[in-house]
């Protein structure tokens, strides 16, 4: 069964508890959406699931690095990472499990990484990841980095709104700590997503449309309709994703450029 | 069903053919043996295989760049590779498959890599594989490199079966092209693998036993047992690999260190 999110973009735990069954074995819920930037209740929606003895794994790939995330701390019993997310090297995750749960093995044969995965290691990006981790997740960083993150994202939603022809996906609103700080999300009244990501990377720009995974399809995304925006306004949907290196000059580039666009559209 | 080597180490059609049944889809064979080095008649039992219609997968990761290996010449379907036998990144691997076979991937999700493995791509380890293959699957260098390594082997097998208690696993004779020209193996007489490693790698000097696989169990490799070596004396086998970086003097270097080994053990 799939959970259906609010207009706002979470997962509530009542939500979960509806698709919930006497033979759920398990729920796997994203910590952080990749798209909308929506941060869910994990804790509390594990708390509960623990109680009903189900197994909970989080997808906290957009999660790690951008907001406190201690899978020990929480009621899960698995997580997933992804390197590349925080700036470590391409092709290499991170899968965490509870001490006391079991997890039959994808890939079988020389019984290396515990039996989980077997194959020889990639040790260049283990070691690359944990370097990143351990810039990355310290606490003052993610504190320091998110008020800076979080004040670009609000100057973004706030000049991108003015604008009559763009919609907020998420009401995100200025200092929300409910979404992540690194993700802005719009949907453009009348354009495609693809026209002005075409525009944006002629002028050095990268930005994306939906989801990565579905780079080249030109559908709306499943997301954004999940929430109840129209599937031709999610088709000119925006995503404006932040990293350590995005500056508040990048940020002025980049609203020059989609005024640029805007300016044609009209 | 498995099949069984000849005493010498190879596969052989007549093999092959035994094991076969009406209901056989696939046959699944290793180029080169990673312990005693034998190369197996590839093509006779890939025609064969493909008259008979069924499926050939080919693992090929010691074999690519030790000796010619063109997947795209030979009668086959599938054939894997691995980068860093070749001294490329660990952690990465190759999939050949003939244009016409199909395959069902095992990790679904964003459809990466033609749908066959999903994932954000490891960009750096493919470039680095790439660049690896490039040097060493040169016809030039596999030749002079073959030479090379192919007079060490046979240096290695002369000096050591000279010792009453060393056995050649396989009867590889000079200048034989049966054999990969990289790898010696031999089973010492009343020793340990365990204990020479140790002692080598004490003395700078990487060996192993029997394959990396199961580096951390102390039984004897299956394969020597599959020759029809005895347990006891299986349990005494001494691999030894060689690279692009070895030398003469590294020979000798080892070899020195082998008969101080020896000559402790009567």
């Amino acid at each position: 069964s799939l959970v259906s999110p609010t207009r706002e973009g979470f997962i509530e735990l009542e939500s979960v508890k509806q698709v919930l069954r006497p033979d759920t074995l398990l729920v796997s819920l994203i910590a952080a959406h990749n798209e909308t930037g929506a941060i869910n209740d994990i804790e509390s929606i594990g708390n509960y699931l623990a109680e009903q003895g189900i197994l909970f794994h989080v997808d906290a790939v957009q999660a790690l690095g951008k907001v406190e995330f201690r899978p020990g701390n929480l009621p899960i019993d698995f997580a997933s990472f992804s390197a590349h997310k925080i700036g470590g090297p391409k092709g290499v995750g991170m899968l965490y499990m509870k001490a006391s749960t079991h997890l039959a093995p994808l890939l079988i044969g020389g019984g290396q990484e515990s039996g989980l995965r077997s194959g020889t290691q990639n040790v260049c990006g283990a070691a690359g990841f944990a370097a990143a981790c351990r810039v990355c997740c310290d606490p003052d960083y993610l504190s320091t980095e998110g008020e800076r993150l979080r004040a670009l994202r609000d100057y973004m939603y706030e000049k991108l709104t003015a604008y009559s022809c763009v919609h907020a996906t998420v009401p995100c609103v200025p200092g929300s700590k409910d979404y992540l700080p690194q993700i802005v999300n719009v949907c453009v009244e009348g354009a495609e997503s693809e026209t002005i990501i075409l525009q944006c990377d002629l002028n050095g720009i990268s930005v994306s449309g939906g989801s990565a995974c579905s780079t080249h399809s030109l559908k709306a995304s499943r997301s954004l309709l999940e929430l109840g925006i129209s599937p031709d306004l999610a088709l000119g949907a925006l995503r404006i994703s932040m990293g350590p290196g995005t500056t508040a000059e990048d940020i002025e580039s980049f609203l020059a450029v989609f005024d640029s666009i805007v300016s044609k559209l009209s």
